[in-house]
């Protein structure tokens, strides 16, 4: 019992995986904070996508009118499922190179880059900051998990 | 050979593993019955996408009538979208904390917690059940996610 | 040091685990690819999500009507989303079901029937091709993905 728990935490002592786990971590809390900013701008501005949401602003039929949309939600939507078309990949694409025994060096510089273009990304998505600086965010961190793509097939295609 | 067979299946040997393979598969399971309750409803209400999905209700001219929108598919088409931005992080969070060596009876509460949560979301959801039902089983798999991610930083972070 | 990489690139010595790396990170990639290719849309159909993003074709009032839908871009967001419904679900479930040691020519077989379908599928979606092409190709990666999942459950089951 004592051996198979050694067998797996092989990877609390892999410095690679480790990085890994760390910025992985850091850029999902970020995507699932898009819920909760969505849940608060859903608040402020009044404008829900389900009658059964609404109750506490009114009662009956004056509840349905806050089943509405608002810009300032459809445009944390947006960025919310940007971060799930960019982030769940890099994370995908990103075990496998982590677990395709990069070099630390490399791999810590992927990891950092993505983390930091996303973090961009989210500021320039919700201001807004003028283009393009959401534009060059977004790109960088693509560039980044491409690269990490291309390193894994390097390593371990098999066809 | 044989050897490598012997060092991956070290996985099946270890018990939180074997429990978060478990739970992960009931959860991605349950997320992708909702693209076919999706087929259901938009079958049923005859409520489609495209114009080449509903040749079979008309000819022509009449085919374009069913390309429109129906409130029950736009509600499952949420719960969907809802289990994307949730159970994706909860299989990326809980499999890095499965990996950073956690006691098993911690594990389970995390795993079975979610899962939990994650089918009382969906009834709450679908038929729908008065909030706060649907927001409570929400709100509880999202901590118990950012409770996993809490446990990694603390087992491996590296910045 | 050099014992953590030794144990690590293990996975780069299992032929099951080098497969699933090489058509995981040949479906994340093409998933990515309706990115630029809704970016292309976009551009070319002069349809935006963005006010911000417009400024290229023209300055002030005359810049907000291009922020529309087009039916083009929306068909080829609808694919993307797909992806996200479908080769997320695969990503996951596959790893799993890699490190749950089955055959290699089994794993092999369920990994390049998916990648297969996923391909067809997104020329299916975006030419169109007329139905059941895109329906099929849609199935017969879902059933690819349940057949994986069975496995799971048959090797790991720990509730």
């Amino acid at each position: 019992k004592s051996g198979e728990m050694a067998r797996l935490t092989q990877f609390v002592d892999n410095e690679v995986f480790r990085a890994f786990a760390t910025y992985a971590t850091i850029v999902v809390l970020k995507m699932m904070l898009m819920s909760v900013t969505t849940s608060y701008y859903r608040l402020t501005r009044k404008a829900f996508d389900n009658p059964e949401d609404t109750p506490s602003f009114g009662k009956g039929e004056n509840a349905k009118k806050f089943v509405r949309t608002h810009p300032d939600v459809d445009r944390v939507r947006r960025c919310h499922l940007n971060d799930l078309e960019n982030i769940v990949p890099f994370f995908g694409i990103g075990l496998l190179y982590a677990l395709s025994g990069p070099e630390l060096s490399s791999a810590l510089l992927h990891f950092r880059i993505f983390t930091a273009c996303r973090i961009v990304h989210t500021f320039a998505y919700l201001i807004p900051l003028p283009q393009p600086s959401r534009g060059l965010s977004w790109a960088i961190g693509y560039v980044v998990t491409f690269s990490m793509a291309y390193n894994i097939m390097k390593s371990v295609l098999y066809l």
